[in-house]
Formats: structure tokens, sequence, C-alpha cells
């Protein structure tokens, strides 16, 4: 039985009578193709990586299982359509802290046409993507049964500035968030959510390792997926936390090339996070001296580091 | 005594009455200021980053010392005209072979003009900066007494496709590199050049640590040279490698950002020198191996890693 997938942060939803992801209770997460060569080239993707034998095992548990393609009825209620069926990475979760966050200064391609360029060009430099190297796309956060999960609108995402981010990293790991709150995010899970050896700042290490390394594939507009469970996180000890790629229609291969445009901004999360880690306190203080700072171009007054 | 730099490899060159930079006997190398703001932002940035405590020694070494501006005549008659000046970062070699890497896959700040986006995002696609991350922008390589240097033309340069990039970075540590040498380049200095606790690698593998961690500055269409001294190549011990950060016009304030964008590029480069120390005959079979790849969309032949 496919029913809406209820922990979906960013894309394209199925409700309303519009075309999107399903899920079904064995843990499939089944994507419609999207019509044009994104379609083609995400199916692309996922059947060459799945029978890459050059990716090693450790990196493979951060892309989502494939089983190949399927004719499903569509969400939208137009009949059959071509899915992808994948693995749903939440499924195992029971109330899922997830952060959607799209790598990457550039999210277009080299050889893209010029309307996309410009069109992609836009966003990013209208969200973080350009000055971060990344940009959130969606998130949600689970509070507690009482307040249930906090997800923010679309629209306010699309508008975070660089100090919304770093405020909004802090929120994802604390106990305290919630749409009504001002308080100063008190970080209480940024330890055993985003450190620890098994912690989500060790896997985007991992992955970090590889993407130094591996030039097959050029991964554009892809996002990195953060997962939590918050219940676990109270308890101290774990957090389930996990790291997951997905979005895959803006693939290349790589030709002999790393893939410098994602590992720059992967980068650029991993120091936003181990800042988090190091400094959990900082963030009013910080912000408010980088803010006075503005007007001085190159001081040396030793706050902005 | 001011005089034209005999080693200049890229830039604008002071001869035939143009604008340029002029050199003394006591290791000087003396930059006329652009008369837009580049001129005051690149004296802001070596007037900042002089004074400033954060930088530490073993990152200090890799930027020319800075000696402050003066007024001096300028090399295309005009009078006089503010010059930086700066350590001469070749003065104490003899016949040194010399690599202008622009760094970064994106040459332009986040607050550029419409303009200036446009006329740099143009060249990052000409060039190969979008797809490596980096692009050549000038060299020399000594070959011996007799063919003394060759220095291959702007134009040819500007015209490098990734696979001229492959080769050149091969040909530089070669020791039958030459104008008319259609020869396989045999890599024979690779291992003094770019190996080697002191070479080339290991110096930009230090940058690149600092760069994962510095929030400073950003470095907009900046440079790297790699400098080395055939000679002391040829004796097969040392070769005098080093490495060198200049041209700091588009240099802004980082804000609490690590430069994702020279990061990426700087990974890359490093990419393409250590498959030269570990591969060093490669190049033929690879690129051959490459061409007959590239209608094989993600094909898993195991040929292009």
């Amino acid at each position: 039985m496919l029913k809406v997938p209820l922990h979906q942060v960013a894309g394209h939803q199925a409700c309303d009578g519009k075309l999107g992801p399903l899920v079904d209770e064995s843990g499939r997460f089944c994507k419609p193709l999207q019509s044009d060569e994104r379609g083609s080239d995400e199916v692309a993707f996922y059947t060459s990586f799945s029978s890459n034998t050059r990716i090693p095992d450790h990196i493979r548990r951060f892309f989502p299982v494939f089983y190949g393609t399927q004719l499903l009825e569509a969400s939208d209620g137009s009949g059959l359509h071509p899915h992808l069926v994948l693995q749903d990475l939440v499924s195992k979760h029971l109330n899922p802290s997830i952060m959607d966050v799209k790598i990457g200064s550039r999210t277009w391609p080299p050889e893209s046409s010029e309307d996309y360029i410009k069109k992609c060009l836009k966003k990013d430099r209208e969200s973080t993507s350009l000055a971060l190297g990344f940009r959130i796309s969606g998130l949600q956060i689970y509070g507690s049964k009482e307040s249930g999960y906090w997800k923010p609108e679309k629209k306010l995402i699309q508008k975070f500035s660089a100090e919304d981010v770093r405020l909004f990293l802090r929120k994802f790991v604390s106990s305290n968030a919630s749409a009504d709150s001002d308080l100063e995010p008190d970080c209480s899970f940024a330890s055993v959510v985003y450190g620890g050896s098994t912690g989500i700042l060790a896997q985007l290490l991992e992955l970090k390792a590889w993407l130094e390394d591996q030039t097959i594939f050029h991964f554009y507009s892809c996002s990195v997926l953060l997962v939590y469970e918050n219940e676990l996180a109270l308890k101290g000890s774990s957090s389930g936390a996990e790291v997951k790629l997905v979005d895959f229609a803006h693939v290349l291969e790589g030709r002999g090339v790393i893939d410098h445009n994602f590992l720059g901004g992967l980068c650029s999360l991993i120091k936003f996070i181990s800042e988090i880690l190091t400094t959990p306190d900082e963030y009013t203080t910080k912000a408010c001296l980088q803010d006075s700072e503005k007007n001085h171009f190159f001081s040396d007054s030793g706050t902005n580091e």
C-alpha cells in the first residue's frame, strides 16, 4: 500500500493531487521519474552506481539502496508512471529530525544551457550557496510528543542568510528549538548528534576523504540529509545520527577530475558543524561581534575566526 | 637600480614601454598599484596580512614578504607611480622553472558587478577553471644552458584543455620538455620536485590544512606559483621546490566562512599532482582510454580513476 511520506522536508511533494514520491510499509521510497532528461539521468546514475565495483562499502552506505524502476500509480491520479524504487531512508526512524543541505556553491554542471545557468546562478546568488558553498533546502525538528515537529516554511528557508544557517544548524541539535521560541539554542544534542566516532561530523569527514580522491562522479545539485532520532539523543548515549546523499538528477561523469565544487561546499559545512562542537554557547556573542566588524575590512581584532 | 624581471610568467609585464613590475638587486619586487580599487585592495590585503597575528609562521612563508608601498618611476615612463614593494620570489634562483596556477573554479567575489561577473564567468568557462577548479596562467621550463627556457605563448596557454593541463603538469617536471618536442614527458624530476617531505605536494597539503580551517580571507583570482631549480633537480637530492601565493587584488574578508572555492580548486590541483607521483608513466595510456570512454556515460570499465 503506497502512501505519502510523513517525513519529506524538500523536493516535490505528493499532496493535494500533485506528483510526488510515495512510500510503502516495507521501507521503499518510490520517486516518480521527472519527465525530462533529469528522470533518465537519475536512473542512469543509480544503475551505474549500484553496479560500480570501485565504490567502497563504507561509502556505499551513504547512498540509498536502489531496487530498480517500476511503473506505479502516480500520486496525482494520472495513471501509471515510472518510478525509481529506492530505500526509504527514514522508515526505521520513529520521530526523525531531518535537515536537507544542498551542497556546492554552483548547482549547475559545466555544459548546461545558458538559460539553465542563468536560472541556477540566480538561485545560488540569492541563497547562501554562493557564499557558504551550501544551502539548507528543508528541515524538520522533532520537539516532543506534545509539540510534535517544527517544520519551517519553504519560503522562510529560501531566504536564509549565512547567520540563519549558522543559527539553524544549532537549533537542529537543540532541545529548546521551536516555532515560537526566541531562546538561544541550547545545543544540548550537539555532542551526541554531531560529535562522537559515529556522529554526523565523523560521517561527513569520511565522505570528504572519499571526495578528495574519487573522480568517478560529479554531484551537482545533490543534497546531504542529516537525520537523527530525538528520543535517542535525549537518552544521551547515541542518537541514530545518519548522513545520506540524495538527489542525483544532475550527476556527471568525473572524467579523472575530483568534484571540487561538492568537496569545497562539504568542507564548509564541516567547518560550521565543527564550530558548534567546539563552541556550543558562542552563537550570540560571535554573531554580534561579527556584525560590528562588518565595516572594518581586514581588522585584526581576532573575533571572526 | 630597478629593472624588468627576468622570470615573470603571468600578469602585466613591463616591456615595450608598458606599466609593469620592476625588481632591484636586493631582492625586491616592485608592483605598480592598479589604478582602480584593485590597487588599494591589494595594499589593504598585504597591510592586514602582514600585521595579522593569527597567521601561523608555517603559512606565512607561502606569502611574499611585504615591505610597504613606495613612489617609484613607472616602467612606462609616466613618472612617479605608487608601487607595492614585495619580496622578489625568484631572486635567489638561478634558472627557475615556474608555473603560475590560478586557483578556484570561480574567479569573481560574490558581490561583484554584473559586468564583472559576466566577464569572469566567460573566462572561467572558456578556460579550465570551471571544470578543474584551476587554470594554468603562465609557465616557463628551464631546459639546459643550450636550450635555455621554454615559455609557451600566452595565447596557447589560454586555450589549454583539461588534457593539456594534465600534460603540462607532467612536462613541467620532465627533462625532455621543449617547444619542439612531441616526446612523452619523462617526469624524471617528479619525485624531487612534486614528491618528498619538502616537495610541492607536501607544501600544497600544508596550505590545504590551513584552508580547511581559516575563515579570515577569501582569495579570489589568486595564484599559486610553483618554482624549482632545474640544476638542483638534476642532482636528484633536492630541487629548491617552493609554493608561493601571489596576486591579492580580489581578496575578501572570510567572515567566519572557509574559502570553499579556493580550497576545492587546490584539492583538485593536489589530486592531479598526486597522480603524477603515483603513475608517472601513465599519461598516454590513460588519456587514450579516457577518450574512448567519452561516449560511455557511467561505464564501469575502471579506467577513469
